[in-house]
C-alpha cells in the first residue's frame, strides 16, 4: 500500500501571484516572489514576461526552484513580467491549467493569472460556447480573457472593467499587456494583493512576504473592487465598483498565510499568537505541557502557554525532507501517515497531560491519528485547542475544501468530535475570541467556511467542468 | 563549434496523420500507425482518443516509440482515435504547436489534427481576432475549429463543411468528434489520405505503409475535395466541392513517401526506379560505377544503373545512429557534417568514374560537400544525376521549403550549378521524363516547387504568425 | 551570480546508517529508516539487500523520498539489507563514492557502509597498493574491505575483527554478509548506533528516531568498540578491545541528532532546551524577546526565555521550500543568501532589544548577516547566545567541518567576534554548562572541535585521496 | 504483449574500442570515433580522458550521441584518452560493467577496456580472489587489472606483458596510463585493431571507419600477439609472443564490421558482395528478383544479382526509427515484431519467384517470419540464400551468440531448415567459396562459429560470473 505523508486534511490556497512594471530583471524577481510564496501552491508554477511586444512564457510541474534554472529565467526577457503558483484542486493533472496564460488576440498579446475563484464561471462559460468560444482549459482565467477579447470596448482598462464587471467571486488578479501591468481585486476583497515598490519598479504581490525577500517597500493593499494599472505613465487607479464593505478571508489569518506577511494591517503572526491568548480565556486546561501541532499550531500554542502558564514544548518532531509517497509495510505501521511527518518525543511526553494546538480540524482524520499517536507516546491527559472556530461549510472562492458534508464539524457536535478524535477535551476558539485576536470586526471578513455567511452568493455547489478534456504533455 | 549532421538539405513534409474509429485499442494502432509515418515528422506527435464522451490526449516533443510507453497507451482509452507527427517548419519550440488540438465547445468534445497548410489562414485569424477570438497557438487547426465553433449549422459535418468551404490550401485534415470520425482532402488533393479498414475499425491515414504495418486493407484514397465522416451508422462520403481536376504533390514520389507506399495508385519505389530509368536516357554518362546517395537515391540508381548497364555499388554508407549535434574539433574536419552521415568506400571508388544519383538540390551545400568528400576518395569522375526537375521555388501546402532565394536552382543555370558543387557532369530529369516515370499527367499533379504554376493561389509568402508568444512547458 | 541558500555555514555530519536482519520487507524498512535519518546526508543514498545469496543493490544522488520509488524497492529482494545516506565532504560527484558498497571475494558477496572516519585510511590504503589493491573510490570503506579479504581469517567475524583492529578514528561501520548483519562502533564510540527489534527482525540505526518511524523498539546502545554480529542463530556480543572510557560525540546533541532522538540515554531536545537554561544563567541578557535562529535555535531558545523570563517568539521564519540555487538579481539583494531561507518579522521586532539564540558560529558570515537582517528590521539591540562552546578545530571523525582557520573562534575572541558579526553581546554556553545540560562528564564525550582534546590521535590534516580519478556515470 | 522490433536473430560483436595519444582534443576525437564504430555495441558506452595526472571519466546507458554532450566532451580534459562501446551480452543491468574501468594502484591512475572475451577469466579471478581481490564488476578487464596491480615489474609495459601472458582468448585491449597509450592484440588476432595517425597523434581503434570520419591516415593493423607503447617518445611495438599463423574472426567481414572498414588488408563492402558471386555460382535459382534483407544482405544480393542476372530490387523496406519495445495488440498481427523493422513492398513482389539473400540464420524464427511475410505479400517462389555457411556453434571469443543447441543448423540439416523456415529453396555459401570471396585462405582466419574448430581451446562453456551483485545507481 502506498501511503501519502498526511497535511492534506487542510483547507488549501490555491494560489499565489506576483508581477513587476519595468524592471531589468522583471523574471528574477518574479521567480523570486514565487519562491516566497511557494507556501500557497506547490504543483506548479509558471512566469510570462513581455519586452513590449513579444510574450515568453514558462511553465512547469513541481516546485519554484525546481522548474526555473538560469537558463530559463534567462530566457524571460523584457521589463514586465506575471507569474504565478498553483496548488491543484482536483486530480487534473498536466500542464494545460497551468498559469499564467498568454493568448494573442486583435490587440496583441495578453496574459493573466489569478488567485481565486470566479463563481459564475460555469454559466458564463455556456454563454461563450455558445457564441463560438472554444476552450482548452478548465481556468476561470480562459473565461475572463475570453470575455476581454470579445469586448468592444477600445483600451484595455475598459475591456478589462467591462469583463470583470461580469464576474462574481473572490479573486485577485494580474494581467500583463504589452505596456501595461494591471491588478485587480474582487469586489469584497476577499483574495488579499499587496502593491510595492522596488527600484523604479511597481510589484504586486499575495503576501508582503515575497517584497521582504527582494527588499521591495510595501506601498499598501489593493482595494476591494480596484483596479490598479501601471504603464510608463506611471500607476492609476480605478473603482470598478461603488465601495462597500470588504470581506477579507479570515483563513489567511488562521492558516494560508504566512507567518512573517502583514495583510489588510494585521501581521499574521501576532493574530494567531493572539489566538492562542483568547484560546487560552476561553477554554483553559488543567495539563503539563502545551504542544503545537507544527508549523501553524505554533503561534497559538506560545500564546496559549503565555496566557496560561503551561510550560510550552515542541513535543512534535517535523520531518522536513517529506516525499510524496511512501510504501506501507505489510505489516502495517500504526498512524503511519501522520509519523511520515510528525514524531513525538516520548522522553518529554510521557506521563504528562498534554495541551495540544492545532489550527484547524477538517475531516478529523488526522486530528485523530495525532491524539492516538501521542497518547502512545506516553500522554496521561490530551487536550486538543483548535484555533479556528469549527469548519462546517465548503469555500467557493479559491480555497480547496472538501465537500461540506466530509467536514467533521459539519455532522458532529464538539462532544462528538472530542469522541471521534479520542481527545479528553476538545475546544474551539469562538468567533469573538477570534475577531478579538486579529483585532478588526468579524464585519469586514468573510467567514463562510465557519458561519456559512457567503458574501457573493453561491446558488449551488459549483461543478467541476469540461471534464471532457483529459491532457498530458510531455516535454523534450 | 556544433555541427549537425547533415540532411536537411531537403524539402520536408511537415506531418502525417492517422486515425482509427471503432476498435477497441484505437490507440495502440494510431501508435503504430504513425510510428510507420515516423518519416513524415521527428519533431514531436501526439495522439487523442475517446470514448465517445472523455477526450484523452498525449503529447511530446520527439519520436513516437519514446513518447508513447505501454502506460501512456494505455491511458488513451476509447475505440476512436487520431494522431499526428510533426516536423516542425520554424523555430517555436515546445508542444504548443503539437497537434492533435482537442477543445470543448458549444457541442461537446473535438479534436483535429491536419498535414499540410491553409494558405488563408493569416487572413481568417485576423477576421477571427477582430471578432473576438483569442489565439494560443500559430496552428492553422486553430484557425479552422474557430469557425467550426463559431458556425451556427445543427451537425457537425455541416459545421465542418462551412468551415472547410472557407479554407485554401492544400492539406489532409481528420477531425474527431465524440462518436464521429472525419477525415478531409483540400479541394485539390495536394495532400494524401488514404482509407482502409481492420477488423470492424476504419482507419485513416496519410499513407499504405502505416496500414502494412497493423495488417489494415487498403481500401481507397479519399478523393479531392471529399469529406468521410465514419460513425456507428458506417462511411458517408461528401462531395463539399464540385469535381475539379486533382494537383497532387509529385514530390511525395520524389522523396516524401516512404518507397513501400502506393499513392493514387502509383507505387513510391517504383516510380523513383522509373525516374532512373528516364534519367538514365536523357542523361547518360561515360562511367565505371553508379553510386546513390542513400537512401532516397537507392532506387533511381538503380534504375539508372540498370538501363545504363553501369555497375551499381552502394560506394556511400550510411551511418543509421546519427544524433542531433555534435562537436566538430577546432582542427576542423573537412566535410564533417556530412561525413557524420555518411562515409564513401575508397577501396570501391578509386581511380573509378562515377555516377552519383540524389534525389534533389535545394540549397546545394550538401550537394557540394558530398561531391568533395567522393573526389577526396579517389573518384576520377562525378557525374551528378538528380531524380527531379529544378527546384526553383517554395511551397506554401505543408512542406518546409527555404525562401526560394536560397535555392541554388532558382539562381543558377544547371551549368553553373554543376560548377558551384564541383561535378564534372550535372542534370535534372525532366518534366516529361518525371511524369513518364509516374505513369499520370503532369495536369493531374502540383510540381510548383519546380515549375511555379501554383494550383491555389499564393498572393505573398506567408508570413510566420503570433511570434509574440514563446512558450516552453515543462513536464513532471 | 548565483547563490546558494545559507545553511551551509554549520559542521555536518557525513552519514546515517541503518540495518535489517531477517525482515520479510528488509529493503521497504531500510528506506523508512534511511527517510528518518535523512537530516544525516542528504547527498545521496543507497540500499544493498540480499537472500542470502544474491546482492541487489540501489543507489543514487538526491533526497531518500525520489531515489527510491516503489519499482526499485521491489527489486531489492532478500530479508537483510544496510542503507545510507550520505552528506558529500568535498567536490567529488559522482556515484562512485556511494554507499554502501558490495563486492565478490573469496567467501562470497559482501556489503559495507559506515558513518564516521577512518583516521589512518590513506597509510592503510598506501599499503594496500603496495601490495597490488586497486582502488575505484576515495571511500574508507574500500580500504576496509581490502583489509576483510586479505585476512586469512576462516570466519567472517575473525576477518572483521583482524580488519578493524589496523583502525583508527571515529566511525559506526555496518556490514551484510550473505547470512549476516554486522554491527561495529569505533573503540571511543565517537559516533552513535543504536540497536532495536521489530517482529522477528534485529534493526541496526545511527539514531532512535529510525526506530520510531518503523515502530521497532530501541534496545540499547551498541558500545564503544563493540561487534554484534546478528545471524539466524540470534545476535552476539564481541568486545573488539578491552574496555575504555567512551568519547561520544557532544555535537550530536548539539546539532546533528534529531531532537527526537534519545542517544547514550539522553534526549536530544532535551539536552538542547537544557543548554539554553544553562546559557541563560551563564549570560543574561536585559531584553524584550528571545528568538531562536531555527530550526536547532528553538529548543535552547525555549530554555533561555523560560530561565530568563523574557518572552520567546519566533521571530525568524524559515522558507521551507529551500532550492539549490538561486540567481541573485545584479542590482545585489542585502543578505540575500540567508533571506532565501529566513525571513525576521518586523511587526514582532521592531523597537525591540532582541536576544538571538543559534547553536553555533562557524565562519560566522551567516551570523553576521543575519545580525545586520534582524537589526534592518528594526531590532534596537541583538543579544546572541550560542548554545555550544566556541568551534575552534576542524573535526577528523567523520564531520564536515572548514580548515580551523577559516573558524571564526580560531581567529578571534569573543569580543572580537561579536564586533565582527555586529551584535550588541555575545556569549558562548561554557563548558560546563553544556554538561551539566547534557547530564554527564565531559570526559565520556569527545568535544575536539571545542577543547582540540582529539581522542584518536590526529597527526597531521587528512589529504584528500585518488583526487586521480574523476567519475561520471549517467543512467539510462 | 510487449514486443521487441526484430533484430536480435544475429550474432552481435560485444564491443568496440577507440585510443588517442597526443592530441588536443583527445576526447572529441575518441566520442566522434566511438559514434562510428556504434554499429558495434549500442548499449553503454564510455570515455576515460587523462592530462597525465588525473583520469576522467564519462559513461552512460545509451548511443553515444545521447551520452555525451558538449558539457561531458568538454570535462573530459587532457590529450590521452580511451573509449568503449558495448553491447550488453547478458541481462546485467546498469553501469558496473561498462567499460572503460578506471582505477588507482602503486603506480597511479590507469584505466583499460577492450573487446572479446578472456577465455580463463573465471580461473583467474578465482586465483585472485583466494590471494585476496575484491571484484566489482563482472568484467573480464577487472581480472586483468588485478593481475597488472599485482605484478612485481617495474616498468608498465613488463606489468602489462606479465599479465598478458596468463590470458588465453580473443581480445584487443587498450590501456591508459598516465603517459602511455598501449594497444594488445591477443595472440591469434581474433578481434579486430588497427592504428593510425592524425596531426600529431596516433590512434587506435578496432575498424578503419572510425578513422575516416575523423579525417585519420591508416597505418596498419596491429599484429596477433603484438603490443604497441605509445609515449612521448614515439611508438614502440613488443611481440608479446613467438610469431604464429592468424585467426581473424571471418564473421567480421560476414555481418560485424561496417562495409566501408578494411580489415587486415580485405574490404569489408567487396568481400560480402563476393560472397553474392560465389552463391550465385554455387546456388543459382530460377527466380525473377534478387532482394535484400537489409542491410547486411544488400552487398550479397548485389552480388548475387549480377552473377546471376536477376534483377536486383529493394523490395523490403527497412524502418529507420526502430525503438526498444512495441505493444502488440490484442488481436494479433502476424510477423508483428519483423514488420516493426521491415515491410515488403507488394507491388514489386506480388506474383513474383524471389531470392532472398540474408547474411546468416541463427535461430531461425526470423527468418521463418520474413520468408512468411514475403510469401504473403505475393511471392509464388521463395529461394533463400545466406552469405554465410551454417552457424553450428557458440563463440566463446567476445561475439554473443545463442547456446549452440539454439542454433537452427546444430540441430538440422539444410533441407529440414529450408522446410522450417518455410522456403522453396534454402542454400548457404560454402567454406571455399566463402574464402575465395574473402581472397584468403581458411587457415587465416577463426570460423569456429561454423566449423567448430577453436583456435584457443574452451573446456567448457562459460558460466556467468558473479551473479552474485545486481547493482543499479542513479544519477542525479
Amino acid at each position: 500500500m502506498t501511503t501519502e505523508a498526511e497535511g492534506y486534511d487542510h483547507f488549501h490556497d490555491e494560489c499565489g501571484v506576483f508581477g513587476v512594471f519595468n524592471h531589468p530583471e522583471a523574471a528574477n524577481l518574479t521567480y523570486l516572489g514565487l519562491y516566497a510564496q511557494q507556501h500557497r501552491g506547490q504543483e506548479s508554477a509558471g512566469i510570462v514576461s513581455t519586452d513590449g511586444h513579444n510574450f515568453n512564457t514558462h511553465r512547469g510541474i513541481g516546485l519554484v526552484a525546481d522548474i526555473f534554472k538560469k537558463s530559463e529565467i534567462k530566457a524571460l526577457v523584457g521589463k514586465h513580467s506575471i507569474g504565478h503558483v498553483r496548488y491543484s484542486t482536483s486530480g487534473e493533472s498536466g500542464l494545460r491549467n497551468c498559469q499564467p496564460f498568454s493568448y494573442e488576440y486583435a490587440h496583441g498579446g495578453i496574459a493573466m493569472c489569478h488567485n481565486g475563484n470566479i463563481v459564475n464561471a460555469p454559466e458564463l462559460r455556456s454563454e461563450l460556447e455558445q457564441r463560438g468560444s472554444i476552450f482548452q482549459s478548465t481556468s476561470d482565467t480562459e473565461v475572463l480573457i475570453h470575455l476581454v477579447a470579445r469586448s468592444n470596448a477600445t483600451s484595455m482598462k475598459e475591456r478589462l472593467a467591462e469583463a470583470v464587471d461580469k464576474l462574481y467571486g473572490g479573486f485577485s488578479l494580474l494581467v500583463l499587456g504589452e505596456e501595461r501591468l494591471v491588478g485587480i481585486r474582487d469586489r469584497h476583497g476577499i483574495r488579499p494583493l499587496v502593491l510595492g515598490q522596488i527600484d523604479d519598479a511597481w510589484v504586486l504581490a499575495s503576501e508582503t512576504c515575497a517584497f521582504d525577500l527582494i527588499g521591495a517597500t510595501f506601498v499598501r493593499d489593493i482595494e476591494p473592487g480596484e483596479m490598479v494599472v501601471i504603464d510608463n505613465n506611471g500607476i492609476e487607479s480605478i473603482a470598478l465598483f461603488p465601495p462597500s464593505k470588504p470581506n477579507f478571508c479570515v483563513f489567511e489569518y488562521i492558516y494560508f498565510a504566512r507567518p512573517d506577511s502583514t495583510l489588510e494591517g494585521v501581521n499574521v503572526y501576532q493574530s494567531r499568537y493572539q489566538i492562542g491568548v483568547e484560546l487560552a480565556k476561553e477554554a483553559p486546561a488543567e495539563a503539563d505541557l502545551v504542544i503545537p501541532v507544527p508549523d501553524s499550531g505554533v503561534p497559538p500554542a506560545m500564546g496559549y502557554a503565555e496566557a496560561t502558564g503551561i510550560p510550552f514544548q515542541m513535543g512534535l518532531i517535523r520531518n522536513h525532507y517529506v516525499g510524496r509517497t511512501f510504501i506501507e509495510p505489510k505489516q502495517s505501521i500504526r498512524n503511519f501517515g501522520v509519523k511520515l511527518k510528525l514524531n513525538p518525543n516520548r522522553k518529554l511526553i510521557e506521563g504528562k497531560r498534554v495541551v495540544l494546538v492545532d489550527d484547524s480540524i477538517v475531516r478529523g482524520t488526522t486530528s485523530r491519528k495525532i491524539v492516538e499517536m501521542v497518547r502512545a507516546a506516553g500522554a496521561k491527559e490530551i487536550h486538543m485547542r483548535i484555533s479556528s472556530p469549527p469548519t462546517k461549510h465548503s469555500c467557493f472562492y479559491g480555497v480547496d475544501t472538501p465537500d461540506a458534508n466530509e467536514l467533521m464539524a459539519n455532522k458532529m457536535s464538539v462532544d462528538e468530535m472530542c469522541q471521534a478524535i479520542g481527545a479528553d477535551s476538545l475546544a474551539f476558539v469562538s468567533f469573538d475570541g477570534l475577531y478579538r485576536a486579529v483585532g478588526k470586526p468579524s464585519e469586514m471578513h468573510c467567514d463562510a467556511c465557519f458561519s456559512g455567511n457567503y458574501p457573493v452568493p453561491v446558488e449551488k455547489k459549483r461543478s467541476p467542468q469540461m471534464s471532457l478534456l483529459r491532457i498530458h504533455n510531455r516535454g523534450s
